[in-house]
């Protein structure tokens, strides 16, 4: 097998290329949105008060100018980016192995996020059994959202000790073969093709302006080294990343600060599709300056108010984990500076991935009734 | 002055059309969406239980086949609908009385909703001075928004005895021109345009399909009667309308069935936007069968499941005066009945239209936290 070194370096704009050719029939071409009442409030500098108890307290807030172009992966299929690598995993795996093979072995994967929903998605789209090991505890629109795909849904414990034992258990009784939500070529690829799209949308609207940047959310990875493959050899766009900073939950900020992956992290951010360390392909691809140029982290409430913006101003409805990048463009004073430097009065053309809006009404009741 | 009958009559689509000529540079050509998921939901029979304690209990379920096409007025400027009748009146009164004498005397209105806003933006564009009624209680952020459009808030009494009052005082210093917020000529015409424009929409997207039905809400009717008018001479097009019930706000279903125009309604309903009795001019096209084949009445939790479903799948902010229409195809077993009767194996499309996703996060907890 090779090294996630060695995987990473065959991760190429190509790679993406290729994988858009062969999910293109599958998955949605999500809307990229603009929306002057956002840019306007980026574009306008923080009042110095705002920056009091935050890192850049004592600074004089920066000037910025940015132009917002929203990829709605929100309006992906099952509501996220997730489908994209889904599909892609499964259609390289029938290619590769043949449709007898993974019709008859099935595929097998742990999650009880969109990752699970996009996969039994995927899966039923092409006839091939899945099963979706979840927590016991997952909640039940959760669960029948599974369902509601064909996927057979077998509970397990939260721990990720717990969950693998099923996985290996179901295995064993049905050699099904193991999609992994994120640390995975084929998935990174996938996800890549969303860099792909939004590239040649932003090219439609402006008339080929240049793309100066994109900024992602950061949970496992996958979509934003996706997302960087695809710009690696594009170097007039930046490409940068956003996680929540909530109980250490910015492992891959923190990493590179360190110059060395975190292993574990334990966090109940509010971003829950951010909760997870970023997988050790992704993180090769992540530290490698010339293809992410930084990693933003934001608090609970920075998320908090960027999404009340997406749903009060564009009228979006998004996950938390969607907004992370843009609560960075709002609130960080380094990323602010550095548009507001690099570029003047022109200003940044920016691309943020909204990745899902896998919400409920209560859940959001639940994040702004105590506010 | 022409009685309201007699507006009512020249009422005509050549008036729609000359009113989109006008307005077009000034609003978007809001999107019109679809949405496979609500489709399917509603073009599911209602199970027998759903049907315990309604009018409809005992009755066999209606099977319908829906196609919905969303007309998203809750992405028109200041969220609503109300910036097409605003900039239509502004435009036709300096068209009618000259530039000179509406900015000298200026225009006012009395309201607390998308109106105030709509009125707000439209003279500021057109560099006319405005004044706005607004009852002291109002919140803070209708007035801020009012504000941040350039007009002049002036605080009232809630009732509109105190309202009005306060309009006379001021036009008593301005002379300024009351601009009414839907018992108008020029105003109904403004608000027609949405339905122009979803029929054009509808045309593109199914190649000249037929489209079956258009439904809107229905509070002080100017919506209503504004898309009644564009449809009057295209008959293959039905044209209803959608109340809320609660505390006696089907004020105009019920009149339709009294043969009388209710004159006063106190109601609570969460649709806000539609505790306004319907106006004379409006009832007058809206009790003409020919223009406006039914309205029908839904129950707060009938809105609250449709607002769910829009919010959580088709991830689409709206205010919960905008779905009442989706709530009568989802819930109205009369309504639902004639789809499958009329429509039978081929359905209907049914242009839904969204009227406005003025709300808030707050708002929104409210609604769903005691779920």
């Amino acid at each position: 097998m090779p090294s996630p070194a060695e995987t990473a370096q065959s991760l190429t704009p190509a790679a993406i290329e290729a994988a858009y050719s062969l999910i293109q029939p599958y998955v949605h071409r999500t809307p990229l949105l603009t929306c002057h009442t956002l840019d306007t409030i980026a574009s306008t500098p923080q009042s110095p008060d705002a920056l009091l108890g935050t890192p850049f307290e004592g600074q004089s807030p920066a000037h910025p100018r940015f132009r917002f172009f929203f990829k709605c992966e929100n309006l992906q299929r099952i509501g996220a980016f997730k489908a994209r690598g889904a599909f892609h995993a499964l259609l390289r795996l029938v290619a590769e192995r043949g449709e007898e093979e993974v019709k008859r072995r099935g595929v097998i994967t742990h999650s009880s996020g969109n990752h699970a929903q996009a996969l039994a998605l995927a899966a039923s789209t092409l006839q091939i059994p899945a099963y979706i090991v979840m927590p016991r505890i997952s909640t039940p629109s959760k669960i029948a959202g599974t369902r509601s795909h064909g996927a057979e849904v077998i509970f397990s414990g939260s721990t990720s000790v717990e969950r693998e034992a099923v996985v290996e258990e179901i295995q064993a009784k049905t050699d099904a073969i193991l999609v992994p939500p994120y640390d995975d070529f084929n998935i990174i690829c996938g996800q890549g093709t969303s860099g792909l799209e939004l590239a040649a949308q932003h090219a439609e609207l402006t008339g080929s302006r240049t793309l100066d940047a994109v900024i992602t959310p950061v949970g496992g990875g996958g979509l934003n080294s996706g997302v960087a493959t695809f710009f690696s050899d594009k170097p007039q766009t930046r490409v940068f990343g956003a996680e929540p900073s909530f109980e250490g939950a910015d492992d891959c900020r923190r990493g590179l600060q360190a110059g060395q992956r975190v292993e574990a992290v334990s966090t109940l951010t509010i971003a829950d599709g951010l909760r997870t360390p970023v997988g050790f392909i992704n993180w090769e691809v992540i530290s490698n300056k010339k293809k992410v140029e930084g990693v933003f982290a934001v608090t609970e409430n920075q998320i908090k108010a960027a999404m009340r913006l997406v749903l009060e101003r564009m009228k979006v409805v998004i996950e938390p984990s969607a907004v992370v990048g843009l609560a960075a463009c709002l609130f960080d004073e380094d990323l602010r500076r550095r548009v507001e430097q690099e570029g003047g009065e022109d200003g940044w053309d920016v691309a943020v991935v909204f990745s899902g809006g896998n919400t409920t009404v209560e859940a959001i009741a639940k994040l702004f009734s105590s506010v």
